[in-house]
């Protein structure tokens, strides 16, 4: 099962006839805009990724019999306010490639890649206000102040983290409270009680943890060609990800690390010392002992999943959140 | 009564001890943020302006008996929807004053300056939520939208408006959308029927209709000391208000409207020939013609107030609507 491809039919198929329900009600808004505008977004939302945070919504939901039209709903909101967030920060970092493809930013001015990340929003927002559900509303509108108070904090904070601790702080924000956002946000259009609620939301979030980090560990790993992205991206904008922290506790008096950060505030660029910095991450031990650490945050996620009755639904969610952590891309 | 400053306690003493509340309602979230960014944030909520959409909010509640403490969370909602929305305004126009004060993206880069508004938006979002009502939620996410599909429309558009229906659906976007909200938000917290909501509706919808127009003519009439911005700004900028309309109707020959447009689209610019434009406008009644229709915008709003039954507040709300219509800055 491991390492199997996310796209598998076997993976989605409870939620295969809900996906093209979703897709269109994401898209249903852009009609209305000048060509040049609405090409663009219907671009961003169509090869927009993995789909990871409405498959969540909509497993979750099946397995705990939502409502289908509130849930396709939820989906679509989950999906839209995750794409904003994502245009404004690419706009922030001036990420100029995605999934490998070019960024909004990329060819726009800031001006209308603002405008584009706003009117996600606005649509996010009228569609969980479709839901009907308040408490729906309520967690999208927490949500949305968590990811972006934890965006406030990375570029206000003059110092990097210098424990961990922060670092899951940031990542929860980042990442985390969104894939719980999606699990939760089912069980609140499900017929269930306070303790489904619970386990549902903690199976999103870690696995969102364990996303998040597996993410940070292929940013040290994976091959350009296949993140999308230059390798070790993050070490590059000064951002200490958790392999670092790992290969920092083993190795503190290695010079490389506060030269390489150095070359980030202003001091002057040396890619070849983050290029031996990388290679001595890569051979120090630091990527597995992140990748251990996925794998507790995964399997706590299913250990409180597997409190609930199992269905088919259930196996599903185990198995996406097996592939999460095992992905190589 | 008419041409009195905004905040004559006169004005405002229905509301008098509201307003505190809703302030500090605006403010509750900024406490946990890094200093740099608190500061500036609570400079932007404190000098945040007349405070006329949250005035408008609680004078409605108040004159229809709305839930106080909800109504001070819309009221707060509506300012931090507004102000959010002028932040990212200002860094999409590259407006460096607003209200005579430096705005953000003077001082800070575009990164920072989206955080900030959509920080505004998120909590603008949650208080929106607090409020507990449905059609409150449902309501601003339908104005945000209406004013972002209205900045949309103007930026991607290529062609300016030939016809003044454009404009008054610009200015309904950009402004008066969300005094409809303001007025409608609060008729949603009081124990009234569908009439009430329409007719307070109608009332927002027209004085913003008003208030935006007399904004217009100001941007002609005002001295940059006052209004806070170069005098003309709209055209220099390319947009064409409605003095600018009436003008064309009447000096349809008038090279040097083109000739000043032109400048915006790339042309070589001409300071000297904007200002002589600007002179004709002034001389050709354009200006008072504009006012005339903000008037009848205005009376239209008064008279669907007076259809209900009169007290304190009311007359109090029409005071501000002759007010806004009147003012000269």
């Amino acid at each position: 099962m491991v390492g199997n491809n996310l796209t598998t039919v076997n993976l989605i198929s409870p939620i295969q006839e809900l996906m093209p329900l979703v897709e269109a009600r994401m898209q249903k808004f852009t009609k209305s805009y000048p060509i040049d505008f609405r090409v663009a977004l219907e671009k961003l939302l169509v090869y927009g990724g993995k789909r990871i945070r409405p498959k969540l919504n909509l497993l979750v939901g099946r397995m705990l019999n939502a409502n289908s039209d509130q849930l396709i709903t939820s989906a679509a909101a989950i999906e839209l306010l995750h794409t904003a967030t994502l245009v404004h920060d690419d706009l922030i970092d001036g990420a100029l490639f995605r999934r490998g493809t070019p960024t909004l930013n990329s060819s726009w001015n800031a001006a209308k890649t603002v405008l584009a990340g706003d009117l996600l929003f606005s649509h996010s927002a009228k569609l969980a206000a479709e839901t009907g559900s308040l408490e729906i509303i309520r967690l999208f509108a927490d949500t949305l102040a968590t990811i972006v108070n934890g965006e406030v904090t990375q570029l206000f904070e003059k110092s990097e983290p210098t424990n961990p601790e922060k670092y899951y702080r940031r990542i929860y924000a980042k990442t985390a409270s969104l894939f719980e956002a999606a699990t939760k946000a089912a069980a609140y259009l499900s017929p269930v009680d306070e303790d489904v609620i619970d386990a549902v939301s903690m199976f999103g979030r870690e696995i969102g943890m364990a996303f998040q980090i597996v993410d940070d560990v292929l940013d040290f790993t994976g091959k350009q060609s296949t993140v999308g992205k230059p390798v070790a991206s993050d070490l590059r904008q000064g951002l200490i990800t958790l392999p670092v922290f790992y290969y920092i506790e083993s190795h503190p008096n290695d010079p490389a690390i506060e030269k390489s950060l150095n070359m980030v505030n202003g001091g002057l660029a040396d890619d070849a010392i983050t290029e031996r910095l990388v290679e001595s991450i890569r051979d120090s031990g630091a990527i597995e002992r992140a990748l251990e650490e996925a794998r507790r945050y995964s399997e706590r996620g299913i250990r409180a999943l597997e409190e609930l009755p199992a269905n088919n639904e259930q196996g599903v969610l185990i198995e996406l959140a097996l592939e999460l952590t095992e992905r190589k891309s």
